[in-house]
């Protein structure tokens, strides 16, 4: 019996019917169609949740392992792919170390009238400066993440980076920030160690 | 003409829609149904999103002034009743100045397997520790905000607080906590403080 997720299901499947909830998401919040509409619409929705959940992994998806010997994390809340509140950031990594993520946050991510959520904000930064402590199969988990706010961040495109300042013993201390096209928005640092389960992942 | 959202279209409505679209992206993370199934609810998901944008409030929902005379911030990414990424949040205020909110949090908040996102667990505190400096008509924004994980915190039942610790000038301190029914899993506290323009909301 094949693993959660070993089906034969191509990725880019997956890919496109997450696209479509997320495009859902958004028209749910901006939508004026009248009541008819709704009620049309929810009934589609909800006929589609119930095909979808005619065999169900239990809970919640985890970190499953894939054929190529890497771990996935389709659920993940900031990267996964099967997760339509996850953007989903895409995190590149550079030789010398540093990270760095470029998204575009539309009507979903909204705290302050047309701008991005502080809290968002933070969840984007603890994701990149995490991943600036990851190793293969070694996820790193957060100790301490302290975030400032020079301006508001708008909605729209933005990119995010981080990089290790120093690691002493089993902490690394990173630091990044994000920025618009108009400039640096929120800085952040935080620590970050390896729990002793490899199962564990921010 | 109406404002946005002062349409005939019953509240109870919008958040009958929305129930139906998180239960849509959690069962895309979770479906193992094969790939006939899963185009057949991409089709269905697709035109519900068709259905629904034949209007769209231009760019995000905004803060908008309701008919009693409160603004409504339904699209808020913690808060929001139309927007499928928020739990949503209901946060409650003592009369001594304390907020507090309770939420059950399923596999599209996941980070580490089986727990919440670090950076989700900093998005609800956030939102709270802001609620405490929050004044009719005048919401807080973020200055800073750190944030303490002292243990994982499983997906499932949980409980946010915050106080006000002290006021300095234009400066609210605030602090407080998450918690599981096994304990308090991450502490936060956080400066915030009140933009000159009305507009703003964290």
């Amino acid at each position: 019996m094949p693993a959660y997720g070993e089906s034969n299901v191509p990725e880019a499947l997956y890919v496109s019917l997450t696209d479509s909830v997320r495009r859902l998401v958004d028209t749910t919040i901006r939508s004026q169609s009248d009541c008819g509409a709704i009620l049309s619409a929810k009934a589609k929705i909800d006929s589609a949740a119930d095909e979808l959940s005619h065999s169900l992994i239990p809970g919640s998806f985890g970190i499953q392992p894939a054929a190529d010997g890497r771990s996935r994390t389709w659920g993940n809340a900031v990267i996964g792919l099967r997760n339509a509140l996850a953007p989903p950031l895409v995190v590149h990594h550079e030789p010398g170390g540093g990270v760095w993520a470029e998204v575009s946050l539309g009507a979903a991510y909204e705290g302050p009238a047309g701008h991005v959520h502080g809290g968002i904000c933070a969840l984007l930064l603890d994701h990149v400066l995490a991943a600036t402590a990851h190793k293969p199969g070694r996820p790193a988990v957060t100790g301490t993440l302290t975030v400032r706010y020079e301006a508001g961040t708008r909605l729209g495109p933005l990119r995010a980076e981080a990089h290790i300042d120093r690691i002493e013993g089993a902490k690394t201390f990173a630091v990044g920030h994000l920025a618009t096209p108009e400039g640096v928005t929120v800085r952040a640092e935080g620590v970050f160690f390896h729990p002793r389960t490899s199962s564990q992942q921010v």
